[in-house]
């Protein structure tokens, strides 16, 4: 743990978030970003106790204000001399299913602020530390991931809102692979297409007839993060889906 | 034209939004709105005096107030007793192409804004008459046409604030059509991949090599709408390409 | 009908084949091909006997000699001087759904048979007569229309032989599409997303609840292929989806 | 290595085989299949050579009965008592551009045999031993992995033959997803998008540049193919892209 780079995870109270966290930091320090300690500080307890480094800030994905004070702290006072390996954002706002017609526009804006601003004002942050990251030797090539769902890839009926937000999210993530791949940084999108195995879902005893694994294990998710992060530049992935083994699609 | 039935045009600025109005207006009286009559009134005028009937309404699509202010009007005082047989939401917002870390948090509003709020906003306004007008016999399925183009299917370099609201439109169009297809109103959605010929592309020379038809006509972009408004309930389209012969893809 | 054009549909025995048949020949006088003349004869009788003209020509597309001289006859015999205006691909072949593991490989070759080397050979036939055709003065875009289904779009499970053979032929077209199209001649593909309503599926009466119009309509398939054949060379649609309103999607 | 699982690739003689091969033999016996030795048996000395173990066999995958006595002879000879881990199907058959009338129905006959049929019935072989597999208690979910293409996404000008094969192949791919998933077998696809760096292609200089790392390295796919195969299965893959960072897309 020697290593002077770093890694992000904004959204990091989630299942995917946290093991994220935890599976980056078997190789950097990693800082978990939320908008309060309630959501990362256990997680970060857990990795500190185990052996690893993390640090939680407190940040709110769709305030410029927030996040550049987030960075700055970062730079400034947590990690100094540090840089950027890895970045993932893994906010998800406001997912909600209404019928059209009962839905207010807050719906729509509280999901593209989460789901999309934030993300267009995260990568605007991480972009030129992971640009700087390039010329720094890392293990792998500098990475920004992206945590996507089955709504990222097509409007359903009563989810206007919500998918509005995740697919802009994707399309923004396609627009800076192409521009920043070729600058030898890493944008890769993953379409989680099923349940997350979280707390918040153990009551959904139904998913998939309720057979073991017919829920996502936010581990295994991370196990594919990691593994976009380590790819070889010649070979990069843009996007991938993970679901359920049984999970209809 | 005794028809009760009529059509609304928003963006109604452009070659599309013009083209649109004017071919719908063999039909149906028509409403065209846009934020200031500098870009409705030739059309207005052009439609009345050459046999049609045309009003022009001020409104802002991204403002809920504008808006409802103006289908207030058409329903009180323009238009009273009518039914809504189609709409059209053509209004395009914030294009732009520019590095990333050159882009400001404002083009991605500006877009989100325009291309999808805008949308969602109006679908709220429209839906409601559209689905009225399912059961006053109209001649055709009452339809929300919406106009998409190449970055509404993914997130080219240099485009990821105009993507952003342009995939969420689009991500909204898909929503409404499998919640309200179902109830009668069709919902469908153009990609315009090309460069419509309009004065300010005049200049445009170069564009596939200055060959004759290598910019889209409105009017025929405006013949696929009307010709989507006229599909049979059993076979609608939801969404359909449009680009010129010679245009690469 | 002074016209010197004319139009082919082969797999001209289906609800789809004959209606495109029928409006085709509101415009031109109209080849019917298929491999036998119980699937031709009575809508060529039809046609005749209502005011237009048609021929049925026996084919298999999948036979690279048979299709040679049916269209040998249709130049030297039945309509000697005149030009190819639109051809229609609408041969469905070995449509069946089967496990895997009880599926044949002649489940496989017959639907890349019927579906996809039949239009290769189809479209080998059909592009000179259309490029041809350009030079002609046509009163529209001389146009290849495919016949595409659901499973052009993806491989459903237990539809692995069907899909081989219908992607194949979605992407044959997207192939054609990009070479000819700069040349003039316009190719489309229409998804057709559904039961089609005819003699054989009156049976499925449960098909979207049994609702009204809630399978496809030939003539209105029709009246789509049609406005795809009348579509302006600066705004060609190279693919639409045709499902009915109440189908999911 | 004490496994009695092991792996099978066949189309074993390309960079991408030879690379899977020997990464999958870091764990398992591996079984390379080909044509004729010329393109197997140097892989198979080097892994022997290294401490792995590499057996090679003569198959064309097209030809149902020389497929099948492949089979036999690894069940009864080679790795008797031996269950099947992974199986990657990487034959490439008949690539080549040509203008579509200058192309002759034999290259879509070649296309399809190598890459749709030989994948068809590779999979009637296999996917029975992967299902035994399931319950034999192996390290990570039995998976079938396939080598796509960009042509296995479109049909691009001059690749109609080539595309037809490539794309068949993805929704058999698609189709065995669906069905063997909830059985427990991992079915993914990867999207080759560029040149891979072999010895045919090292002529091809102007690739992206000529920049270094601009053609796809076999072992970085080979990488992401042994991570496809040991995802968990609450979390399974059906599609990845691969390609260098500045390949265009």
């Amino acid at each position: 743990m020697a290593s002077k780079f770093y890694a992000i995870v904004i959204g990091a109270g989630t299942g995917t978030g946290s093991a994220a966290a935890r599976r980056f930091a078997k190789s950097y320090p990693v800082v978990l970003m939320a908008r309060s300690p309630a959501s990362y500080q256990d997680c970060v307890d857990g990795i500190n106790s185990s052996g690893g480094k993390a640090v939680g800030v407190n940040a709110d994905a769709a305030d410029p204000a927030s996040l550049k004070a987030a960075f700055d702290r970062i730079r400034d006072e947590l990690l100094p001399g540090h840089q950027l390996a890895a970045a993932v954002y893994n906010v998800g706002a406001n997912f909600k299913r209404a019928p059209f017609l009962e839905s207010k526009v807050e719906d729509f804006d509280g999901s593209v602020a989460g789901n999309a601003r934030g993300f267009f004002l995260f990568a605007q942050q991480t972009i030129p530390l992971l640009l700087e990251s390039v010329d720094a030797s890392p293990a792998y090539p500098p990475t920004l991931l992206i945590t996507g769902a089955t709504a990222s890839m097509r409007g359903a009926a009563n989810c206007a809102g919500f998918s509005a937000g995740m697919v802009a999210r994707r399309a923004i993530g396609q627009s800076l692979a192409r521009e920043f791949g070729p600058k030898g940084v890493h944008v890769a999108h993953a379409v989680i297409d099923g349940v997350i195995d979280i707390p918040r879902t153990k009551a959904y005893g139904n998913i998939n007839g309720g057979v073991e694994d017919g829920k996502l294990d936010p581990d295994a998710i991370a196990e594919s993060y990691w593994h976009l992060h380590t790819q070889h530049r010649s070979a990069f992935t843009q996007e991938l889906d993970l679901r359920p083994y049984v999970e209809k699609f």
